[in-house]
């Protein structure tokens, strides 16, 4: 496989200590692996995993819901806008070989739904607010027999993140 | 206001009896209002309210994820393929008035995230299965103070119908 | 096949004389057949044949590139917002059976060229400016075998499409 | 600006000596300044123009129409797969901070359109086949008083490129 280990990061703009803090971590340790972060560009979880890749020699990629190409968080080292809207949210799950979940409002479910509908493998952080937190070690529904898989800290993630792109690279090669 | 009035059914495109039975008589109703059907196009909740409205001399129009003119089930008088997958469900319920959600799984999740997102009014069946009815009469976050009506019968369906719609008409004159 | 006709009108949204009395007529003749007219909602050619349509009993159909469910033309019947920009040219020409093109600048070219991408037969008048009329009568590139359609009338315009629609409700049966 | 500079490769599948040689030219050059390649992931151009950037140490996106992440050619470094057909052609002129045309059929034309409407610099090869050499020198339509920068020689697409990321850099400082 010659393309890079792609990790999405998805949950709210809001801007909450606890949530930021894991995905500034999130983005740190994904960079540290020399894979590649995306998310949808915008503030809170998005800014703090792209300024945790980029801070730390990642690349950070943000998927932007409008068209203007500098649009979005300054955190970000490459920037796709996509001009479509919240549309846009299907891209940035399928964007992901895994989707990291980190709190999340009514647009954070709606990547929670999509990406369990496109079978990727789900982390979510279950001591995050909203729905990353209701739905972690839960079934959105049984179109498959998976789960999505909660964790509580960096090394339940760090831990969680290497099976799963273990997973990934063997079925690859 | 020169356009109809234009309802979106959503629900999963699973073939269930009791779903399919509220699905059709939700689109009988509205093709007897004059107003427009418009869902996904697919099998179960999606055929069964374009049968209601279409054998009832309705307008039904299906909002295909797919590319060909002629797919999707053969209740819709007309259709537009998108092409553009399941990103589709975000244009399904910008296209309506106001949001019937009858069943549903992952994918009825993502429509019912984004139909909160839009501040769409939200009806649900919670006597159908999946997502409806779980979160019937809850709000999906702090966003906006609204709650997703939850209604059983046909009947309730029609007066929150018309609440809902008559709503939309004297804010638009 | 249960659908209606549906027949995509494109051009500019330029007030252009010329340009806005053919799409009128062009929208009153294909609601005087009972099919759909449908556009991209905006001024000009759009408003115009939305207006020859909707103004003659028949239905006409915007597909919004804005989120906005009474957002363009007051002259639609049915508004589809898709709220995916100008990457909606993509599904106005997908929508149609026939495409007719009157007059049109850069966005008119782009749906021209997916029209063509996607095998549409595309009728364009030469007498209207910009690249229906550049277009008309030539091939796009040799991917097949079409050539665009040329028409100067109403009168060539009605022969064009009972032909193509002749053949599709023949292909379709 | 944080971001890297992002350059657009368009052109089509076809494989055709002289536009590959030129593509690939093209995406080592980009690479060599630092620069991103974005294309849309299929064969021809858009495999040549990524094999030039990652044999080279530079970063290649695809954007690409299907929704497989490990869909398109093996030369991208990163993947972007959209699931929203030909629209997403919008996506990849947006991305873009110059847009590079080398050959091209109508789905090249459809980014031309794209990014002509965007405003976007287009630098064209004249000496290739197709739209690009058509256009190359020309105004799609009077919007705004640009043309498309006609080239013949990697040397002269070197000196466009760096006097439009010039002003480009400028413009955001």
């Amino acid at each position: 496989m010659n393309r890079k280990i792609q990790i999405v990061v998805i949950g709210d703009s809001i801007e909450n200590e606890t949530n930021n803090r894991l995905a500034y971590e999130t983005g740190k340790f994904i960079a540290s692996q020399g894979w590649v972060v995306i998310n949808g560009g915008n503030s809170g979880v998005m800014a703090a995993s792209s300024k945790g890749a980029s801070e730390n020699g990642g690349i950070a990629i943000s998927i932007l819901n409008g068209a203007n190409i500098d649009g979005g968080n300054s955190y970000a080292t490459i920037k796709i806008p996509t001009g479509i809207g919240w549309a846009r949210n299907s891209i940035n799950v399928l964007a992901g070989d895994v989707i990291v979940a980190i709190g999340g409002k009514s647009g954070t479910l709606s990547e929670l739904s999509f990406a369990w509908c496109y079978g990727k493998p789900i982390i979510a952080f279950a001591n995050s607010e909203g729905w990353s937190a209701k739905l972690a070690g839960t079934s959105i529904d049984d179109r498959h027999g998976d789960t999505i898989i909660s964790v509580e800290t960096i090394d339940q993630l760090q831990k969680a993140l290497f099976e799963t792109v273990d997973k990934i690279i063997s079925d690859n090669s």
